[in-house]
């Protein structure tokens, strides 16, 4: 814990002066990360499809997307106006009293601790999402690699040591954490007074801890845990009598999407119990058993999935509808699977709500729209919600829509959950318990908003103001000017 | 409470209707309020100034301010940019997979309980910044009047419940809890589960049981505690050298004004111990002496303030500058008081590092800059800091400025930190403990940001999606759209 202590005090020093760092400076960093990673070639590739399991494809994928966030927070800071500076000027002769200069933008938190997720061993992990807003905020960033790929992590975190160093940024803008599965480093990292917001992706239980132990500090601090979802699905009554062969396809290849081991899993459908419903069932449960069956991340992955599954399958008047037929070649294979219950079932029993991490959907069949729209009310928060529906359905069942989009971050119309496309317009982030902290994203320019809060100059001169608040707007950014928005 | 329960659940109804309320209907309603309370006339005015001992000109202005602040949400709301509108369209040709339209506004949490503060029975009351900013987002507000002033906080009530009916509003989108005293009521009211957020404006341990009662609920929710804060003032010593009269005879105002009873008021002044300090603390004390004394809000708050202050002035080596030498005519007056210590003294003793509410300062001597910065690395969030100095000193100690700000919401140059610009610019919200939330403002508009969440929606048909995000603009607001700021 020495080391632990060594290192959060050394970031504490960086942060003095890496939050003076200007965002052009920080972008020609965050670009340098990116290079680096780049330069690690097919080795990083090889040496996290040996950890993960996770095929070349998708790992090629992912990195893509790891390289494009580095470089989009990277135009963000170059651009300049996220900082959000509002500028309200002097007005000396108003009556009764004068008004004082008040100007105000971002500022960095200070050091962030940021928890390496499983399931995206670059893109949530350790120059993933939550880091590479984290630096681009200018807050240091000390990242506990994940133990399932700690040599993924471990190689990372030496190209994001090249681009400090290369690029003159402070020694301790960037620490890594080798803790392995230790619960106690953890704790450390939370507990430590230096350490002023936390970024975590993994289970329920791992970020709930995280959040409670953050807020028993004598200085509480914001926790951004993203957790657990089961994005619930619901298939209208008209969209499912024309197209419920099309609908089942595409929710058999969502929920086994990469081994089911994404938080946008489709693992509730709700549906009227019809003859189309039925229909659905029986063409989706005819797709999962066509499924092959894929190696999961890690044998605690799997033997989780297989817990939860037989759990969820073993409670009274659950159906198994199907399981995939094809023969494993490896013990740690997900079979996937779907089961069906009625809503009434499905209402009494708070085990069906949780999540089953892993290739699994359970189908609820409900009487009517009526028992739809409770089953709805008693769902907890979600990261997605999905309505399948025709137009005249969307527009008939206002209250549906409206209900789920209480409960979820993002409300998707005629499409799939999973898929979580980087832009300004995703949130991703809903209700609790699908995350500890609903009004922020973890995906998208608008995650580095997790990492600062504004702070307000009254008064100052113009000269030793930051740019971003000067009157002649030097760096060219959007800017709220006297309740107008100003370039 | 079953009344609670009764009231909430009507809350969670209303919550249903007036999600769906339109900003410029909204807009209506705010402006019906104000009126409602102007209507209330003088009899308002002479009702809590028996209950508050707040003389009548300063509640003129309180009650201008409440006004100016629901006009303010109402123009926030009929010009509607401020639910942050994202737009990205989808690109169906894009390799190697199409890309989705996702379009992203902030969305209301849900029933809001906002608890009245004592030191602002308008302002800061039931109609006040909390409760009209939570109106504006389109949250119900379910308000625990302030014992205090009871019947101030049920007039405004009536008032804002004829607005309701006035303008059409569901019943429920405001309700008022008359629960005295009692700690078990905003408990239960906090507990309840309908909450989704909680505004409180108060002492440190009052805003601080909230915020942990919150955290431990089944679902964890916000709350947005203004709690204290000793507002540190640091004098320079060039600055002092040219005006350290006239610093002191602006602080003895600031110490002193409404008797002490602002959140920001000065409780810490900083110097380097010389002849200037001694000059400056001299005069600080013959104004101090001068200052005739008032009623305070109530016994309560008197006498916490004598028994904090008795405290403060009791430790070890801590010297009594000056108390105001006029006669008190009622016991509850509060005699303004200025103590000094030196910053050894300071740094050892957390003690003195507390808020004493009233109108009293401490004066801390130090023996150079360098021990100045010292005591600065040991304060606790802040809502304000004050920066005294010449324009050479501010431009060579940006590190003392710097930590100033990194502990502090506002940072001030040569002013007081009393008087709270209610504007765009200004951020009312320091880091803890002077607020449990650093990242969220209690004054201006973005007040509105406490009480919204984002919501993606993918892939919906324009004619369904909420108006402030349909292709043609209709209500004409600020958006990002593909990147673009665009109107």
């Amino acid at each position: 814990m020495d080391n632990i202590n060594n290192i959060m005090l050394q970031a504490a020093e960086a942060f003095k002066q890496y939050r003076k760092v200007s965002g052009k400076q920080k972008a020609v960093f965050l670009r340098a990360i990116a290079e680096e990673i780049e330069a690690l070639g097919m080795e990083l590739i090889h040496t996290t499809m040996e950890e993960t399991n996770l095929p070349e494809a998708r790992l090629l994928g992912e990195r893509g997307r790891t390289i494009f966030q580095l470089k989009m927070f990277a135009d963000l800071l170059e651009e300049g106006s996220w900082v959000e500076a509002r500028i309200d000027t002097a007005q000396p002769d108003r009556k009764p009293l004068p008004k004082v200069d008040i100007r105000k933008m971002s500022v960095p938190l200070g050091v962030v601790v940021v928890f390496g997720a499983s399931n995206f061993p670059y893109a949530y992990s350790t120059a993933g999402g939550d880091t590479a807003s984290a630096l681009a905020a200018g807050c240091p960033v000390v990242l506990k690699g994940h133990p399932a790929h700690a040599r993924t992590s471990a190689m990372v975190a030496d190209a994001i040591l090249r681009a400090v160093e290369r690029t003159g940024m402070p020694e301790g803008t960037f620490s890594h954490v080798d803790g392995g599965n230790g619960f106690e480093i953890g704790k450390a990292l939370v507990m430590h007074p230096v350490t002023k917001a936390v970024g975590f992706t993994g289970s329920f239980a791992g970020g709930k801890a995280l959040f409670d132990m953050a807020n028993q500090r004598p200085e509480p601090i914001p926790v951004f845990s993203e957790m657990g979802s089961i994005n619930p699905v619901v298939l209208m009554p008209e969209k499912l009598s024309t197209s419920s062969e099309s609908i089942a396809k595409d929710y058999a290849g969502s929920i086994t999407l990469g081994v089911g081991q994404f938080c946008t899993n489709p693992g509730l459908i709700l549906g009227v119990d019809n003859a189309d419903l039925q229909s659905f069932i029986k063409v989706l449960a005819a797709e999962i058993e066509k499924v092959s069956p894929s190696k999961m991340l890690n044998a605690g992955i799997y033997q989780n999935y297989e817990g939860k599954k037989t759990v969820a399958l073993a409670q009274e008047n659950v159906t198994t509808e199907a399981e995939s037929l094809v023969e494993k070649t490896d013990s740690i294979q997900g079979l996937a699977t779907v089961a069906s219950v009625d809503a009434d079932v499905f209402l009494a029993n708070p085990t069906l709500h949780q999540e089953v991490f892993g290739p699994y959907s359970l189908v609820v069949k409900c009487k009517d729209l009526a028992q739809l729209a409770t089953v709805i009310q008693h769902l907890e928060g979600q990261l997605t919600a999905t309505f399948m529906a025709t137009e005249t359905e969307l527009q008939a069942n206002d209250d549906i829509v409206e209900a789920l989009r209480n409960i979820s971050g993002r409300l998707i119309f005629n499409g799939v959950p999973t898929g979580v496309e980087v832009c300004y317009a995703m949130h991703h982030g809903g209700p609790f318990p699908s995350c500890t902290d609903a009004r922020f994203t973890s995906v998208g320019p608008d995650a580095i908003k997790r990492f600062v809060r504004p702070a307000s100059y009254q008064s100052f001169p113009d000269s030793l103001l930051p740019a971003e608040l000067q009157d002649t707007n030097p760096l060219n950014i959007w800017r709220m000017v006297d309740n107008e928005w100003k370039k």
